[in-house]
């Protein structure tokens, strides 16, 4: 059996292609068709409804463009929407923060710590799928609003990044955390400041664990790799992201297209 | 003659509350429809056609609810979507960027700095309206895009906005600016820090010059003060907003409300 749709990926902006990347490195002969909501971006500091309604609608517009496969590569909308989204998808769906609890605890650590945005650490996501599959272990969740921002203005390294760090991070020295989930896209981006912060502290990248959910519920394509297509839609202006979007997905984009969606209800 | 219809005013958040706030000791009579766009926020990172059409489904919005005025309390709006606005509105609208160039010209001052958001300076608006109204000034405009989740943080006088006014600020020393323009709702909030980074320079605040702009235009109410009403709209969920907009309003809300802006295309 084959299937030569693309898989359909989204994420309120671009971060979520390093989540295509890295499935990308695993899934040379798919073809990819990623959706940015940048015109509504971002959902971290939204409530929990309007996170599921732009979810939904992101995911109505992947499906009439005919996706085989939804990743979720936005820790709220995963956090905060996955069942809505399971409800409606005829195709699976697949999140970041499953395949992120699954990495925690193949730490063998005892300790963990998470950190995310408002929104994600709100709901309780990360912390609840930790202690299903490992209820013994000792979880801590902490809310970092100014990680996206920072990393968007590409203060990844500066004095302002490590003191803030230092303000969102030093807790968890307190509490001892052995490994730490980095619950956002974004959050790679910070990733030397943040083990400056927590040395000797295991930071655990959910899209790494991606591709082995993915795996065993994916119907493979059966192109040569040459023939793979990456296809980038944004719901804000375009131009602007491409240079920011190859850098993130690490290839050339095929094709980049500005989208309305309009499935605002 | 005299016009009981509220006076509607639009903001991406609830920042701008505060020229609300300013409006109300000026015009105690008045009743006021406030919408913030808060599912949609920020406007400062979108691109001119996002944020004209966000703008324009405000609009529509505070139009069918029958105000008699409209204010945009958003120098990303005001500086993007007005000549849109003006052609829709049947009604007089004022924005903040025309205020708060006058001001500026009025401080007297040759050497006239100014900070926004990215897609306010990106447009030019203010150096554009300064230079009409005083070509011989010099204008400098540089975005700080940390300022508005600095401020939403509630971190407007700690090391990291020091540390991230200093950066921001420092070429304006270089520059001798003698006044600076606040060219974004959210700014006011780190006035204290702004002021200690750039000590002597006279700093001006859009939002009080818009009263000015309002007046000539207005047909006032003619009811008793205590019967003037404080209706908020938000598109995003609406109860965890109703202790920050009250401290931004200074006064009760009347009615919060949460509402869904459909028309999104």
């Amino acid at each position: 059996m084959s299937d030569p749709r693309p898989i359909g990926v989204f994420d309120s902006g671009v971060g979520g292609l390093t989540v295509v990347r890295r499935l990308r490195e695993e899934f040379p002969r798919e073809s990819f068709l990623f959706l940015g909501d940048t015109a509504r971006l971002p959902y971290g500091t939204k409530s929990p409804e309007t996170v599921e309604r732009y979810s939904l609608a992101n995911v109505r517009f992947l499906l009439e463009r005919d996706v085989k496969f939804l990743v979720v590569a936005c820790n709220t909308a995963s956090a905060l929407a996955l069942p809505a989204i399971e409800r409606v998808s005829p195709v699976p769906v697949v999140g970041v923060i499953e395949p992120g609890a699954d990495a925690a605890v193949a730490t063998g650590f005892q300790r963990i710590g998470v950190i995310g945005t408002e929104a994600t650490i709100a709901s309780g996501a990360y912390t609840r799928e930790i202690a299903r599959r490992a209820p013994g272990l000792s979880v801590v969740a902490r809310a970092c609003p100014l990680f996206v921002p920072l990393a968007e203005e590409g203060w990844v390294e500066n004095g302002v990044a490590r003191e803030t760090a230092e303000i969102y991070l030093a807790p968890f020295r307190d509490d001892r955390v052995e490994a730490l989930v980095l619950g956002c896209t974004h959050y790679p981006l910070l990733k030397t400041t943040i083990a400056m912060t927590l040395p000797g502290v295991r930071l655990v990248d959910s899209a790494d664990a991606v591709c082995a959910a993915v795996r065993p519920l994916l119907t493979p394509a059966r192109r040569n790799e040459e023939e793979s297509e990456y296809h980038v839609c944004v719901t804000d202006a375009a131009d602007r992201f491409r240079a920011v979007a190859e850098r993130f997905l690490g290839r050339p984009i095929d094709r980049l297209e500005h989208v309305e969606i309009t499935g605002d209800l």
